[in-house]
């Protein structure tokens, strides 16, 4: 999932203490989780030398993001339990972790911005940048370090796997992009691994350290996953079909870069030999002339409602995921309003 | 240190089972661990999929090694304690970090060959080499993660203090590759840094499976720290010095290379204004024909002698260190034995 979230509000509770509006306890919403979060994140990471190195390293730290999967850990845990101090440490490990991913992701495709500034490489170069990322990793395992014995081993291994996968999920998108054709089910399998995984991962650890059960673990990390794939389907589609001011990026980058989208492996599926061979042709155009006629061959079958209903399919899996976890419906409502906040009702 | 080792026979003890001349219980060789090592390292680390991440993952591992550093864990668990399965997983991890590592390091310095095959770079592409390194890591922290939990904490404190280091002394390097003045000591702590803690951990880790104390795990340490630092003065006296029939690289590399050495170092600190312009001068030329002024200019103020000694001081160091472990004599043999291999003699 990158740094694509629509530019509204992200808290949907405003008070800065977990009282509801009858002064009742309640949990903490998003922003003061995520307020939470970045008191414990705002601070220096790292040695003061090798200055490079470190300072390599803090550049893209600096530059904010929106820190979804901390508080998605934060979230897990807090269902189940009051947030302990672990917690935060695994949070930040995960946090450490996305921006290492990052950092080596933007070597692999040479992108100049992130997050509106210099990426790493670009303003330290490759090699540095190289270091920066596998020195934020170890940080982040240094993190991971402090976790209470009683959770340690089932933290780190799940750890572990989710960081594998991660991993393989980036090899599956640039292998991609060298095959003509990709089914709907390795694409969908390369986006689980690549971003949805992570999502997954951090609410189960959350939840593991609230002491939730093997089931409702189970759970909420399907949950975590199909919201993610459900995210990725509607990035998709927003791309080429979603209003350009509200949506913050240019319409049909996309279709510009000749990426692999649930839309373009959907409409090669069902148009007949001859309309494929249109599209193939249209997208090997190299300027912008090309993204209107992509669009309407989407609109002429249906791939616009195709792509709303995927969505749909994936959002309700997940919501299935999180009705059957075990705890009072109370307790859902941060993951009830981070979905919400996540997936546009109106599309 | 890189695999600059020297290719004579590496084990000291030819017997694959710890029983002396007379027929007594004694510790195992390098070569029995050299053995028992491989007995457990070769085997597929990885998942079959994504194919070709692993299979670049999968491609240095294959290529060997001298399983320097994982041995030395071995050693400094037997030196307290018969080996334990631990040991192994730490070893493994600790081979896994050193190749993730001559991954990385080879995408940075541009490397062809490794090990006499390809680079992973080379083979694969510096994206799914940056990935298989990165992979490659995790995997290490996968063996980590099956440590018992009496020791785990401990274990992960110092692979990742140690791993951090070693990132440290990369970036130095590269630093100093581009700083006209490097102080002997920022050399040294440079050169510690990049290669001597990973040796100095090894052991260190190996002792702490072997429940050694506090003081004999620190004694260990800087057995290691000491030696390794005692092997790269050696190492750069070799490649000025040495016989290249009997070292097997060509002679004047690091010359060639304009690398900056403790020879040449030191050169700068003893010459004259007007002599250290003129060795800048030589060192500017492209060709092979600045290998033997460079020499000479060495010669002149006997560098040689001075490299010397330097090697000898820190042996002695190391040794000392060895000397002040407080366990009975025999169980200091295998490192006594290992010192003395890596450790010419007759330099």
């Amino acid at each position: 999932m990158q740094e694509t979230y629509h530019k509204k509000n992200i808290g949907l509770n405003n008070s800065s203490s977990p009282v509801d509006e009858n002064g009742k306890n309640c949990l903490h919403s998003f922003r003061d989780l995520s307020r939470l979060f970045e008191k414990r994140f705002n601070v220096s990471h790292f040695p003061k030398e090798p200055e490079k190195l470190y300072d390599a390293a803090q550049h893209l730290l600096t530059a904010g993001g929106k820190r979804i999967r901390p508080v998605m850990c934060l979230m897990g845990n807090e269902m189940f339990e009051e947030i302990k101090e672990d917690a935060y440490y695994v949070a930040v490990a995960i946090e450490l972790f996305h921006n290492f991913t990052l950092i080596h992701d933007d070597i692999m495709d040479k992108a100049p911005l992130r997050r509106g500034m210099e990426t790493v490489h670009t303003k330290y170069g490759e090699s540095t940048a190289l270091l920066a990322g596998d020195v934020m990793l170890v940080t982040g395992y240094e993190s991971l370090q402090k976790v209470h014995i009683d959770y340690l081993p089932r933290v780190l291994s799940l750890f572990n796997k989710t960081a594998k996968e991660v991993c393989e999920g980036q090899q599956l998108d640039m292998d991609f992009e060298k095959t003509p054709d990709v089914s709907f089910d390795d694409y969908v399998k390369m986006i689980t691994l690549k971003t949805s995984v992570a999502l997954a991962a951090s609410l189960q650890l959350g939840a593991i350290l609230g002491g939730a059960g093997k089931g409702n673990q189970e759970h909420l990390y399907e949950f975590g996953k199909n919201l993610g794939i459900a995210f990725q389907v509607q990035d998709d589609y927003l791309d080429a079909f979603g209003d350009p001011e509200k949506f913050g990026k240019k319409q049909g980058g996309d279709i510009m870069a000749n990426k692999k989208t649930f839309l373009l492996l959907q409409a090669m599926k069902v148009l007949s030999a001859g309309q494929q061979k249109e599209l193939n042709r249209i997208l090997s155009i190299k300027d912008e002339s090309k993204i209107q006629p992509v669009l309407d061959i989407y609109k002429s079958c249906d791939i616009d409602q195709w792509a709303k209903e995927l969505k749909h399919k994936y959002f309700s899996i997940a919501m299935d995921h999180l009705e059957e976890t075990a705890v009072v419906s109370s307790r859902k409502k941060p993951l009830e309003e981070l979905a919400l906040f996540l997936i546009e009702r109106d599309m």
